[in-house]
């Protein structure tokens, strides 16, 4: 009898074990900025008909852009309904229409003791990484986001944007408070590979990072592979955030090679995330875009000869809805067509965080 | 013991069933012809932010489009893919690239049982419902595929065509044939609704159906209704696709008008597939397209006023990703980014199909 009893008790545990869902421990969310689900196809073709985006997470969606103000949202507007879950006026970072400090996924997953951490290849004071760490009523007031990184308590950033740290009109040096406050402040990923230390920033160029065509072409992977490798020490888990920036410069250029060149860059950091995701199987990746740029249509391409031509419809933002990819536990949850505002829903349901 | 013996079997069967995938009994396949995304966005925006498709599936999916010959597919090879898994020639309908006839889902489904049936606003020999009813080398062939008819054994068709049926330039009366087989032939949803028989064909028009602003708004919806009330009385299940025909012509117009009015009345044939599966909760409704018409881009819109304004970089088609809808049991298969000759080889499987 005693036997038997061990044996259900056994059979229920394992049961229950199988039917609940795991939530991740860790979440990386990353972000292409005015990458339409066209930036998607060109690159895809461009590489021959391969991207670690489009082939290895299972599931996949559509996420519908406006803002608070408007039918076409702006990157500001785009990052704060990711990051916060609540749509606000274009211009607006990390706070609602009427001007209140929203926490982000990120602030909250600081709260709870998890590493929390953000890369860009544009100044980290730009609208998506603004999003995740400030509060501003305007995408534009770059020393005052700069600023806000000091009560962020967040665990690494990494981007450029050196000059709103350091060459203000205030006069203040956010790099020195940020030191004060336990930062190693270094100016690129080399040095940033040196550090020891508990938090991190990485501030490695003056503004905007150089165009992919002319940076280190692994350089986003990089530092994806770097913040992965420092923030995974926390048991307690992590949030990373990481950006691929410009894609959306290339789309408002019209610019075929630039926007192409940046969704390759950042897909090879996707290929980091997906690496890291796969041998740790509790970390859930999330792939999507703040809106499309450019009014892209695929119009001509060839797998084989990796070749593609593209036409462009605008110069500025569309309502094209987004792609949305996703990998690990909890992805199916990702799926379908959603407003821009779901996800942090269910990454704070995924991570309980309050 | 008896008593701890039975518990265990019990709960053995229940963790069982729990974790068991059960497969859907009907399938309702509905193809979008030349729906893109933007196209999807457009219609969502003139309806204030609301279809059935977007709203009511859980999951969704993109695929990718390129035929055999050509990296921008037509509708019969776009159509050949989804219905019988091979990517073929541009213009050839259930056929290999080398004229090997080709068992699409629904011959399977047909010969294993199962009611089917096929519906499409335009000619029922044009290439959508073609690819999964005939085998021609050319999809203009309207004559020889009106004849494969004969041979499909398919349980209900209805569209236009009817001039290919039966004013053909080798004298012969298809519809007389398909009589003498045991189909009710009719010219009118009104007649087919009366008809009490096997097997019937409901040939509409003498081509083409007429365009949505013209036509009863309803008449795909009802169209969808009355096949699903036939079909749905096999007790082994039934394989019925449904074709929004003319969102592509829409499409190649650069007629906003015309491409929106026929994606909504596309989207009201959807709800009524949806609320069936609703009810019955044994069916699975995919929801695609065979490619993009027209590049559109949404460049401006407002869902209050239930406006939008949409931008065309061609008349042509495109090589956009189009979007995937999927609602019932085993959706969840149909997310990520797939080729469009994946849904064949998933729907086989669900149904259990050789």
């Amino acid at each position: 009898m005693k036997r038997t009893f061990l044996f259900v008790a056994l059979l229920l545990i394992f049961s229950g074990a199988a039917l609940a869902k795991k939530g991740p421990k860790n979440i990386i969310i990353m972000i292409g900025d005015g990458m339409g689900i066209n930036q998607v196809q060109a690159a895809y073709t461009s590489n021959g008909g391969y991207l670690n985006m489009t082939d290895r997470c299972p599931y996949s969606g559509l996420r519908r852009t406006n803002s608070a103000s408007d039918y076409i949202t702006d990157s500001a507007a785009g990052g704060t309904a990711i990051a916060t879950g609540v749509k606000t006026k274009n211009n607006m970072v990390g706070m609602s229409p009427d001007t209140v400090p929203l926490n982000s996924i990120i602030r909250l997953a600081t709260l709870k003791g998890l590493s929390t951490g953000v890369i860009a290849t544009h100044s980290v004071t730009d609208a998506t990484p603004a999003s995740f760490v400030a509060h501003r009523p305007h995408r534009f007031m770059h020393e005052e986001i700069a600023a806000d990184y000091l009560a962020s308590d967040i665990t690494l950033f990494i981007g450029g944007g050196r000059m709103h740290f350091e060459k203000r009109k205030d006069g203040r040096d956010i790099s020195e408070e940020l030191r004060a406050k336990g930062y190693e402040i270094v100016y690129s990923l080399e040095e940033a590979r040196k550090t020891t230390g508990d938090k991190l920033g990485a501030l490695i160029a003056e503004d905007a990072v150089e165009p992919a065509s002319r940076r280190d072409p692994d350089l986003l992977a990089d530092a994806t592979q770097l913040a992965i490798d420092k923030l995974s020490s926390n048991k307690k888990g992590f949030v990373l955030m990481v950006e691929g920036s410009q894609i959306d410069k290339g789309g408002h250029k019209n610019d075929q090679n630039y926007m192409i060149s940046e969704t390759l860059d950042f897909d090879r950091a996707v290929g980091k995330a997906l690496d890291f995701a796969q041998k740790d199987k509790n970390t859930l990746v999330l792939i999507t875009a703040d809106h499309e740029t450019g009014g892209v249509t695929v119009a001509e391409g060839h797998y084989g000869k990796k070749k593609v031509v593209v036409k462009f419809n605008t110069g500025w933002h569309t309502a094209s809805p987004v792609p949305f990819f996703a990998y690990g536990p909890g992805a199916e949850l990702f799926s379908g067509f959603k407003d821009n505002t779901a996800s942090f829903y269910l990454m704070k349901d995924l991570l309980k965080l309050k």
